[in-house]
């Protein structure tokens, strides 16, 4: 019998470099994982049934290599993608690891820093589109304070809009389809950070040259730390057409950035955003970005692979099971949640369709009945709960 | 000698019938405080030196009162606002506290709740109207979910916009001037809310029929609850020019909603506030969404309500002596807070400007340099503690 | 086929009048179900195959009662009790509700208030010997602060153990069996509460009169609120030798005390806890402190009860297949599980035992194979997902 | 004139050679300053006013040198401290760093990695030794898991007790006098970590074969991580006459480890727990477990240290102020703060002294009368917050 959970390329999951390539470094201790070879990394997550591999340019292209080293390292990886069939629908920069972006990188008060993240963003843009990326994820792990006094916020909300436009600028002189995701975060690693959610973001999108070329790449950890909906923010970016790319991981609330295996935590939110996304017909990418505990050998990062793409498909048959379940479907019913898709004002927003709404308004005797009627929330939550369990 | 601390209807101080009449009843216990008369309010208030008070519907008119009744109430409440010179800048709807918004107001399941819910906003929309307001506040403070299963979140979307729409086209109707402010909350009442922050509001804004009739209404306490910055929402509020109304009050990051007197918690969030408030310049409602201690009697109510203004004048003077402390603004200097403002490209967006930042990138010995160089945010934010502490 | 998730008395499965009565209001809204008779409470509970039922003193006789009302309600519950089978293995006193308890009641201030509280606790004690507890829960709702400087906290301990000393005293005076629980809580309905952790509790009741009589309710929504381990809190209490009774429920990290239903959040968390108390081989009381949504009728409150129950059980029996699992238990070997029951130093404390533990050290490249070695916990903890999912 | 605020060696100001030695690693980015040697170290603190320095034994002495080495290292520093007139008042291991700690210390599953453990706290205890250490910190960075099931939490609290013995018993042996506090952490850099909080801290000594040798070293921003008031934290620990060190940082609730300059966050936080260490007159060091931030070159650590002490200093001023200030005085009296020391059994806990609590408790009317007051608190801590803003 073939297993069931068993991933294919066809599930589009997807790897970063610097995931499966994590050494287990942290604040508080060294790596304890040897580093690994980009080539091999892409023939394991091949033989794992993955999709597609991403990276930072200097996952791949070590920070000093020159020309011809990084020429050599590019048609090397080509090579085992060539091998693989393994894709690369996303790429993205590091602006976040060399001290001179300690203060910033788009949003650096100095503007020579700032140039220099773009120009090391256009640089890293060529690499992507050379391996066929398709999303080119920004995310702005150092656009941010912890010295409040030191951040004009609105004048770096402005530096990061002309950052972004200017690489939507050069795509569009390239003539390239490339589009970008916007990764939020809310702190870590600094105090507090610009666009810190899904929705700070997606408004941010609106004042840019080429909003239509801008979207996100919400990560489960990201919106999580806060405290806040995953499948809330994700069902948000998608109800405004800005579901680009999405990070999955793990998290608890309110506490550092875990990055841990796909339903490692969080079992319920996690069958929510798997129920969503198959729901949306969402064509992304499911991309894992996460890491193996730091108590892992190699062996280890490879049963994390392994787990997040499983844990994903086991839950994308729950999703399934859910749309026909006859006793889960009757509680959807009783909880009125189709109703929601009727109009609220039948007539629309013309004035005597809105004197209608307000004459037509439920009496009060309807009021009392409406408020007294229980909405089997309970037994519709608890239907799903033991779906999850795999008792139903 | 005149107290430079004292409040004046100049300063634009407000306060909710809501946050002085509030009676101390806790999910836990029983009403520690009587009932206040919004008369009396009003004429506290306005010796206390405030420019306004706000309400919710039933606030002020009971829930169940006839036309008459209804008229009666108004015009006493109106004689004592003539009397004592105090504005009604703001109204709002309570759509969360009668059972029958228990699964939601306008995106409730049920459409005979939705449109029990628009109603009687319409309704409120004149009773505001008739006494002046020129913000009208919208809390969803039952759009939500605890059994996740039960809401279809982004059909919830379409009925909150049209929710929202139908109010402005009321309101476009009347030819009325009235501007709406959508006020985010992440949870509670329910176990998430939808448009949890400020970004997830001011990015909705955007898909609405009449985008520039609506706008925001940040609440201190609503942002902390998440961990997020409250400073950096306005900020990002005032970029969108999205800032129609602002909720102050104190929170502890990751508590139940404790709408604590201003200033209480959170010195140097609340400073960075005013200052960001008084340097845009922003002419708005100055409005305290808060309520006395549980412990307090009447008198305690006042002393809160006293201490609330007194705080944040403090705060706007320390904000003014910011401005002009030299070692404050040599620091500034040293941490190159202007610089944000230059262009990152001085030349634009224009394929030649971008291929020029990238040609003319630092080099790698300035990177080094920039790299080294300290910003001193240390002694910075050293200088403004020791300001905020008043020992400068 | 018989349900094998249908509980029994056998399972020892408690609810609290007050839990299965909440009536719905919350900080935002009224009530939205109508009261429940506390002998119909019985009645169904007893059908659903609980154990037991608890109760606060005013939860079953109304404040304000005579002797007389007192008794013939206490001669009604109690013929409930035996028409049912039902016990009563713990009661507990309200001193959070009434608003003379607003600054405290073992800790407040006023010695009057202090001596209230006592009295009211040692009429609630009697109450709950009468109908047969053995456990007493003690929950500090009030004794806290929200202004720091209103209460000085060495001294409120000192207050809070002699509180405890004195109904201990009682106790003992009477000759009855009761044991006390301490039940520790964050935050809510005060800013800041005193005995905040599991931790906290078991410290202090150290430096009781009597502490073998006083041990832990730890309440799984109160740790978790705090982002605290629920399962290793619970863990210490035994390793104490201090868990009286426990409250089940669920809730999200960081947010309002939400009361869900066993299971509803946190899943995994759930497991861990329920395997715990089974490996124990605990024998208290499994009480359900929670209650259901506000959305519900009163049908909803039983299916809330149901749902808790069979959640409990679906999760004792996966942990009873996670111990025969041999994929599970190969994991747990190859992760060394077993191995931290050693002793560190098999010779004991002695001088010549530490000096030889110092001296056999493990060798460098000893370190260098340790340090190198995998764990296998990303394998272990992703054997465990698939049995909480069903699948394995 | 003299600064009032400038540190002397009488203040007792201390810090480790990792604070100042910090060089801005984060878990995204390099390290952005250069190393700072120790022997700078111990002068640059001693112009600075500083009374002492800690370390942890790599920081001081690098793993792997040899018993010459290690001797050359100690005398050099040994040195510094001499010229200086700079104490070694605290010391401690480092257990986290080195992988082979990646699956715990003391309570590692592998009995050779907790001998490791326990011998390299050994060497570490005589290095404290030889230096004058009086105070031996405990941080178990690693003790703690990220997938539950493997670890046996009862378990390994046995470890963790026998660990901490046998250091105990090495010092006995020795004739020592050299104390040990343990340090607590809820997680970061493990997902849940042993003895998360104060509390647990405090309960787990009770366990162990020598008590009174085992106190406490409560963190600021540990307690503070977890939402818990790290102010009534060591108001337990004095209570328990168990402070025996502190470390002085700061931190945002729910957010990662952030050991930000004391006083920069949570300003009210810092007043009141420095208002407590000098009214309880607690004769211990005043460490700062701290560090600058990563924008700070060596001149901005300097800063950073500075502004630590300063801002301990200001606050001590404030308390003294607070003890003096004749409105702040009037309003503790109406809340009634020092009635908390009288006993609310004025006859103790023997049964006549019960039996009269109870006979005399408040009569109704007297309750109703308690109930209605108001505590002022609203107005005493508004008297606070503009003591803490410097405007009386």
């Amino acid at each position: 019998m073939t297993d069931p959970y068993a991933p294919t390329p066809a599930d589009r999951f997807t790897f970063g470099l610097w995931t499966v390539g994590n050494r287990g470094r942290d604040p508080f201790g060294h790596e304890t994982r040897p580093e690994l070879d980009p080539v091999e990394a892409v023939h394991r997550l091949a033989e794992l049934g993955a999709y597609g591999v991403n990276f930072h340019d200097d996952d791949l292209v070590p920070p000093g290599s020159s020309p011809a080293e990084r020429d050599a390292i590019v048609a090397r990886f080509r090579a085992a993608l060539d091998q693989t069939g393994l894709c690369v629908p996303m790429a993205t920069t590091n602006l976040f690891s060399h001290p001179v972006f300690k203060e910033g990188a788009f949003t650096a008060n100095d503007p020579d820093v700032r140039r220099h993240a773009v120009a090391k963003t256009l640089d890293a843009i060529d690499l992507g589109l050379e391996l066929g990326a398709e999303v080119y994820v920004m995310w702005g792990g150092r656009e941010g304070v912890e010295a409040e006094a030191a951040k004009d916020v609105r004048a770096a909300l402005d530096r990061y809009a002309e950052a972004v436009n200017l690489c939507c600028a050069y795509v569009r002189d390239q003539g390239a389809a490339l589009r970008f995701a916007l990764e939020p975060k809310p702190n870590e690693p600094r105090g507090d950070m610009l666009l810190p959610t899904v929705g700070h973001a997606l408004a941010f999108i609106e004042r840019l040259e080429w909003p239509d070329m801008v979207g996100l790449n919400p990560e489960f950890a990201h919106e999580t730390m806060s405290g806040l909906s995953f499948t809330h923010a994700v069902a948000q970016c998608l109800w405004h057409d800005k579901l680009f790319h999405i990070d999955l991981n793990a998290q608890r609330i309110g506490k550092y950035d875990q990055d841990f295996r796909f339903g490692s935590e969080g079992i319920r939110d996690a069958f929510y955003l798997v129920q969503l996304l198959e729901a949306a017909a969402w064509d992304g990418m499911r991309h894992f970005d996460a890491h193996a505990y730091r108590t892992e050998d190699r062996e280890g990062v490879w049963d994390f692979a392994r787990g997040c793409m499983r844990t994903y498909l086991i839950l994308r048959d729950k999703a399934r099971r859910f749309a026909t379940d006859p006793e889960i479907q009757a509680a959807l019913a009783a909880a009125q949640v189709d109703r929601i898709t009727e109009p609220t004002s039948p007539g629309g927003l013309g004035a005597e369709a809105v004197a209608a709404l307000r004459r037509d308004r439920p009496a009060p005797e309807t009021l009392v009945d409406l408020a007294a009627r229980g909405l089997g929330h309970e037994r519709l939550d608890q239907l799903v709960t033991e779906l999850l369990l795999g008792v139903r």
